[in-house]
């Protein structure tokens, strides 16, 4: 996403801390502290400019949300959207998602959402994408058990990859949808992406998969 | 399929010995010797009029293909297919798909395609899809090990529903493709219907997925 650089943005970030949690390791195994209870937590990996976590966290009070984004120039965005919002239950984290586990111990996360993530194309980019084997192996480490992902794409090629992925890993695939838009499904909330794309004509792709135990 | 009533399809099809397997059951656990060689088996289930068939053993000499249709009317189509073809790699069983198991023992078959099965939308008539998991059980009990299901339809419920049932059985899915005819998958043989409904602009799912070591 190209965006005009913004040097203030690190500044508001902490000046937020009810919003903007700055130093997520030191909740690492006791996140219902942050929040002050104990309801479960969905965590949204590449938050962006955090429409959809926001509409979640609006939709659904008695769930806790936490949006993680690596751009500082990004998530300031969501920041504001979360101010004007004003809902307790969402909290941000401007961190590396390939460093999940410094900030998640096991059973934290209930819930994964993986939205309209960078498709990599590449294949010596493989790597990166974040239904490769190394993230999903993250993801089992920080998810209780049983713990599932939703995750959705118009990148018909990750769609394809990651169906692919999840399988070779063992996941069990509980929900599929090839035009989201089309089906039955309800309460979608749409992402910036999400509606940007579709009104292109390009299906939407949904899945949702779940951890068994396979150890 | 309408199909106006042919009478004497019954014997048309016992008059080409050669292509169209009588009793098929006799040759259970040893159809190799039907075609005398020890070429890898290939089925396909829902046979319809034969062009995916006929073409694929036209293409793949080294491999012996038989094509089962429970419909009588419509296999004598195939039948006259295969007259024209000529090809000796190709037989034809006019047999209900749910009783594979007597025509077929434990590895008889090396690969099982599916093509535009019916999708029976009704919930009531799941049991009915080739997807279903009595289905994938009776071609697990008649495969190799390791053997494969090669599916591909325009039914989008279809492939979803089918996704799902393949993951909950525990079958691995080795590659899919959300957009067949856009994809770079080579050597694709369309099928009659296939041809039909990709012209009027549906995408053509299809996927790949193999019996893994699950007992």
């Amino acid at each position: 996403m190209r965006m005009r650089h913004k040097p203030w943005a690190k500044d508001k970030l902490a000046a937020y801390p009810q919003f903007v949690v700055g130093n997520p390791i030191e909740y690492k195994g006791n996140w219902k502290k942050a929040f002050g209870n104990d309801n479960p937590i969905h965590i949204e990996v590449g938050t962006g400019k955090g429409r959809f976590i926001t509409e979640m966290a609006k939709a659904n009070p008695s769930i806790n949300y936490i949006g993680i984004e690596l751009s500082e120039r990004v998530i300031v965005a969501a920041l504001d959207r979360l101010i004007e919002a004003e809902v307790t239950n969402l909290k941000l984290i401007n961190f590396n998602a390939e460093n999940l586990e410094d900030c998640f111990a096991k059973g934290d996360v209930d819930q994964i959402y993986l939205n309209f993530s960078d498709p990599w194309p590449k294949t010596r980019h493989e790597k990166r994408r974040l239904t490769y084997k190394t993230f999903l192996a993250r993801y089992e480490r920080i998810l209780v058990d049983g713990g599932e992902i939703h995750f959705k794409t118009d990148n018909r090629s990750l769609f394809e990859y990651s169906l692919r992925s999840f399988s070779e890993y063992g996941l069990l695939l509980t929900n599929v949808s090839l035009d989201l838009h089309n089906s039955d499904f309800e309460g979608n909330i749409m992402t910036e992406y999400e509606e940007k794309f579709s009104k292109m004509g390009h299906p939407i792709y949904r899945s949702e998969v779940k951890y068994q135990n396979m150890k």
